[in-house]
């Protein structure tokens, strides 16, 4: 499909694309290009690209499609350093989880005559690095493509053809509604699966050990986001920050209307409001984003018996 | 084991334990009583018990073993109309998920010569009913019981082969640090998905429907919580009032405090505090309370796929 893809960042994105390009056969030539030596190394170890490189301009020289794949934070430096050794025609795209902050800081970067189409799949997991990637990480996944107002149709259509390869459904949308609609899907889950771990680890009267041992209970669900990557959530706290702070005064809002009816059992309104959440779960399952077996599969995944 | 095991509610724990003692041998005769005849005929068509009774009175009538599995508002209800029928010598316990309201409601009730231990097994599903139950729900959990001072050793000792018996480990607590600890990890998680999931059906600018089809990013992890069942839910807050405010309290101060360095764009104390929380999550799959299959092996539940 491509003649040379530069995979720009090689941890759980950049390997996972590595590794369904491998599969789909969508490259003649992956270069792969990290910061660091000890992840590059790795990337070689495990075999992930044709060609490897700390110094990005190496690997996008020639490259039809460049794909970074680094925290958001980064994006702009990323974008300098490439800037002059991009290929007339090329298409450039990212994954970062927001969009207005990576279009302010790679636009300004990009020569006239490439396709610069921002991207962001949804798709993840709570591991990072090189060895945490997977081909079918994209699989039956929405990828959510932001293309700018002169985004050229055909270069658009050809990554959307990469992302169907890939096993991902195409979305397309407005950056700015993008950045709305994930701070309340994923980074306010995030922050506040990051905030109920920090309070529960900080109480005077349990201890931790207790809140790991009953953790079946309910807390377990919130560690696994808990334990993503510190920098790439930072980052995106920091480039998405008014709609992540709109996100959190509304639950904070509607946190505060429960505690009251907790502190009047108001046992008819808490009722209403646990009653009204649980359509949302069904229509998440029939929507195909996730399993109805009881407890997430967790039983089967660990082959101790469960009832499906 | 014993010769007469009284299940009063047969839901999704009460169900768990008529297939667990069956598949153990711990009863002669298994007593099935619920509350509504349809909730009734459906545990005798799963064959669930040996007899079957909307009378809880006749249920634990020569019961060695009686155990009230409703919500915990209803436990005095219940321990009321069981007190006149209750066997001499006969251990009473339950499995609610506060322990302090549940005795203040049931040892009144409770006969001179009957042994009332109060229980609770941290084990569960989001689903509920007498179809929801399986054999291995309590297999590698843990299962509190909270003795009351006056508790027979003997018939503690009894009912804790009998709960290791159905694959739980034991512990046992004060009831009112019980209500501490599961306000922190149980109360406090679920009441924070069932607020999460409410914030995000509620909002203006971003739709329901982009909530569902997102969901993968982080939402859904909470929504397993949010689809457990309404009824049981309202009873815990009523019953655990005191501690589930003090909870959610420490929980609103940290996250104003993390509202804050967003604000303040405070990058390092949003990188410490995401550094923090990932040790926790590593301790909870150490102590075999959670699978590390990235995603909670949801991918190869669902058979597509995934690199585990
Ligand atoms: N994880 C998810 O669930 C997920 C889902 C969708 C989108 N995303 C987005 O995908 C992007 C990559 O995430 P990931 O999970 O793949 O991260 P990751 O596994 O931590 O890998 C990060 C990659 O970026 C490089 N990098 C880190 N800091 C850099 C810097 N300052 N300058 C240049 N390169 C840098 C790393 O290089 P070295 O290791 O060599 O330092 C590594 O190659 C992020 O923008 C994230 O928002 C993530
Ligand atoms: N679900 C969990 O994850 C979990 C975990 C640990 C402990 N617990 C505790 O276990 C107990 C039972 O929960 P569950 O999940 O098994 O509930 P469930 O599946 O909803 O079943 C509830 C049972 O209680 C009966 N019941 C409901 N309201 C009643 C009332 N007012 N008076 C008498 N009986 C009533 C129901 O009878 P009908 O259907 O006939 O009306 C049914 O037999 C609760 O105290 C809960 O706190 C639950």
């Amino acid at each position: 499909m491509f003649g040379r893809i530069a995979l720009i960042g090689i941890g759980l994105i950049g390997s996972s694309l590595a590794h369904v390009i491998r599969r789909e056969g969508l490259a003649g030539h992956v270069a792969v290009s990290t910061r660091s030596e000890a992840t590059l190394g790795r990337a070689r170890e495990l075999g992930l690209g044709d060609s490897y490189t700390t110094d990005p301009a190496e690997a996008v020289r020639d490259a039809d499609l460049v794909i970074v794949s680094v925290p958001v934070g980064a994006s702009g430096a990323v974008a300098a350093a490439i800037s002059g050794a991009l290929k007339p025609g090329a298409i450039i795209t990212d994954v970062g989880s927001t969009k207005r902050s990576v279009i302010d800081q790679m636009l300004p970067h990009m020569p006239e005559g490439v396709h610069f189409i921002p991207g962001h799949p949804i798709a993840g997991t709570e591991y990072s690095g090189p060895d945490a990637g997977f081909a079918a990480l994209f699989t039956n996944r929405w990828c959510i493509l932001t293309p700018l107002p002169e985004t050229d149709p055909e270069a658009l259509d050809t990554l959307k053809t990469f992302w169907r390869a890939c096993g991902s459904d195409i979305d397309q949308m407005d950056p700015d509604h993008h950045d709305r609609v994930l701070a309340v899907v994923s980074h306010l889950p995030q922050l506040i699966s990051y905030n109920i771990v920090g309070t529960a680890s900080d109480l005077e009267t349990v201890t931790e050990s207790e809140v790991i041992k009953y953790s079946a209970s309910g807390f377990r669900d919130f560690t696994r986001l808990a334990a993503s990557d510190p920098t790439m959530w930072r980052d995106v706290c920091l480039h998405n920050k008014e709609a992540i702070l709109e996100m959190l005064s509304r639950f904070s809002e509607d946190l505060a209307s429960m505690q009251r009816a907790i502190r009047w059992e108001d046992g008819k309104k808490l009722f209403d409001l646990f009653t009204r959440t649980r359509a949302i779960r069904k229509s998440i399952i029939e929507a195909g984003q996730d399993v109805e077996m009881p407890d997430f599969g967790r039983q089967a995944a660990r082959g101790d018996g469960s009832k499906s």
